[in-house]
C-alpha cells in the first residue's frame, strides 16, 4: 500500500492513495471478500482506512508500524502508454515481512502483488488450504532475481505479466512460444496483459485473446493492471474454481480475463482509486455486458 | 502492383511480387469475383499474370506499358513492427491514369487501394452502380494532400486505416473521438487496423473490437493490411451488403472485420503473396472458426 504522486495530460495529484494492495483489493471486492497483507506507516490516513474498511475489506492483515507510507511519483507520456518514475521511497515497505493473521491461513485464493519474490514465497508458504495461487511480478526481478522467481513461479497456478515481461521471461519473442515456455516454469494458466490492446489467456493447451475496453477518455492509468488482477481473481474466487480439485471451466477463466479488463477500465476513468468511491456492482455487470456486445460476432 | 525486395529477421527476398492491388485481389477472390486495375512495366512476369489469372481475377483493366514495374524495398525491425523503406521507384507507375474497362463500370463493390487521393476519386468518377466504395490511404497524402483527400473521402462508404492515421486525420488522440471525427468527413463506417492488436470497427453509433490472430510465428508482414482490405470487402460483397439500400447487417459489417484479419495472418505465414499459392477457402473457413472459438466468452 503506497501514496503515490501523478502528473497525466489531464491534471497533477501530490499525494494519493495507492499501492497494488489497494487497487486490487478493491477491484476484488465487488466479486469475493478480500483480506489484506501489507504495511502502512503512522502517516497512513483514517479516511484510506475507512475506504477500503467501507468496501468490506478484511484489514486484520494490515501492519501499521512507524515511519512513513511507501511512496511513488511518476509522470505519464502524452498518450499515457508510458511513464517515468521520478521518485521511490520504500520507507515502511523496506523492511516489510508479511505475516498472515491465523484467521487468513485457510483462504483458498492467494493472489501475490508485485513484490520481491522471496516474500511472494514466504506468504504463499503461511497458506494452508489455498486451491488458486498466482500473481505479478515485473521486469525488474526478472531481470535481477531470476533464480528466486524461478522457485516462486514453481508453485502458482497462475501468472498475469504484460508482453515484455513474457518475452523477458521466456527469451521468446513470438507470444505464443514464450507462453509455453512459461507454462513449464509452473504456472499452468498465463495472462499476458497488454494494457489498452487487450489480454491474451493461455491455459493448457488453448488460448483466449481479450481485445482491450475503448473508453472514451483515459484520465489515469495507474492501478489498472492490479485492478485487472483484482477482478481477474476476483471473479475466480467467486466461480469457486478449482483446478486442482476438478473444478475448473475453460468459460471461467475467459470470464475472469473479461471482468479484469472491465476492473482495469473503470480505474483509468478517475485519477487513482476515485472511481472506486462511486462504481456500483450494477455499473460492472453493465460494462461486462457492453463488452460482449462490442466483442460479438 | 508492383515488384518488392523484403528482408525480415527470417530472411530476404531480392524481388517478388507484391502492390496493395496484388494483395488486394488475392485475399478478395476468396470470397467474390474481383477485377483489378493497376499498371505495370513490360517486365510483369508471365508466371504472375498466371498466379492472378489462376485465382479468377479479371486482368482486363491491368495495364502494360513500356517501362519497369513499380519496385519498392524495405527492412523489417527485429520485432517486425516497424519497417524501413530502403528504395521506392515509381517507374510506370509515376504516370498512371487509371481507366475502367467498360466492363467494370457497373461493378457494386469499389476497394481503393493507397494512392493518390484525386487518382481514387477519378476511379470512384467512371463507376455506375456502386453499392459500397471504401479504401485506404496513409500519413503521406493526409499531411500533404489534405483537401483533396477530404474531398476523395466524402463519398466514401468505408475507410480503413491504422490507429496513427486515424490520429492524424482526425486530430484526437482517443480512437473513439477519432472515429466520431472521421464519420463526419464522409465514410460512415471506418476501421482502424492495430497490426498484431486487431482492428476496431465503427459503424452508425457503435463499436466493435477485434483482437489479431496470434501467429505462431510471423515471416513476413508485407501486405497484411492489404489483404484486410481484400477480405474484409471481399465479404462484404459475397454478402450483398447495400447500406444504402437499405440492406446492411451489424452482423456482416463485423464478419467482415474477421475476414480480413483472417486473410492478414495468412499472409504473414510466407513470404510476400507465397502463402495464397497453397492456401484453400477450406483453411478460410477453419481459421475464422479457430478466431471464434479463441474469442468466445
Amino acid at each position: 500500500m503506497a501514496y503515490d504522486g501523478v502528473e497525466t495530460p489531464h491534471g497533477k495529484v501530490d499525494r494519493m492513495l495507492g499501492g497494488a494492495a489497494t487497487y486490487i483489493g478493491l477491484a476484488a471486492s465487488y466479486f469475493a471478500p478480500v483480506k489484506i497483507v501489507a504495511v502502512v506507516g503512522d502517516d497512513f490516513a483514517a479516511e484510506d482506512m475507512e475506504l477500503l474498511a467501507g468496501k468490506g475489506i478484511d484489514l486484520e492483515g494490515l501492519e501499521r508500524v512507524p515511519g512513513k507510507t511507501f511512496f511513488w511519483e511518476g509522470k505519464y507520456s502524452a498518450d499515457m502508454n508510458d511513464r517515468e518514475t521520478l521518485r521511490t521511497d520504500l520507507n515502511v515497505f523496506a523492511n516489510f515481512q508479511p505475516k498472515l493473521p491465523e484467521s487468513y491461513r485457510a483462504v483458498p485464493y492467494l493472489l501475490l502483488g508485485n513484490i520481491q519474490p522471496a516474500l511472494q514465497r514466504a506468504v504463499r508458504a503461511q497458506m494452508t488450504g489455498v486451491k488458486v495461487a498466482g500473481g505479478d511480478t515485473m521486469n525488474y526481478w526478472i531481470a535481477g532475481y531470476r533464480d528466486e522467481l524461478l522457485e516462486t513461479l514453481r508453485d502458482w497456478d497462475f501468472l498475469l505479466i504484460n508482453d515484455s515481461e513474457a518475452r523477458m521471461l521466456s527469451g521468446e519473442h513470438n507470444l505464443r512460444r514464450a507462453a509455453a515456455k512459461i507454462q513449464e516454469m509452473g504456472p499452468r494458466t498465463l495472462v499476458v496483459k497488454r494494457g489498452e490492446f487487450g489480454a491474451i489467456l493461455f491455459t493448457g493447451g488453448c488460448h483466449f485473446t481479450a481485445p482491450g475496453y475503448l473508453l472514451d477518455k483515459v484520465f489515469d492509468p495507474t492501478g489498472a493492471g492490479d485492478c485487472f488482477a483484482g477482478g481477474f481473481s476476483g471473479y475466480l474466487a467467486q466461480r469457486g474454481v478449482d483446478p486442482h480439485g476438478g473444478k475448473v471451466e475453460m468459460q471461467d477463466w475467459r470470464r475472469a480475463v473479461i471482468y479484469g479488463s472491465v476492473m482495469g477500465s473503470f480505474c483509468c476513468e478517475q485519477f487513482g482509486v476515485d472511481r472506486f468511491r462511486t462504481l456500483t456492482l450494477e455499473e460492472v455487470e453493465a460494462r461486462y455486458r457492453e463488452f460482449k456486445a462490442c466483442t460479438d460476432f
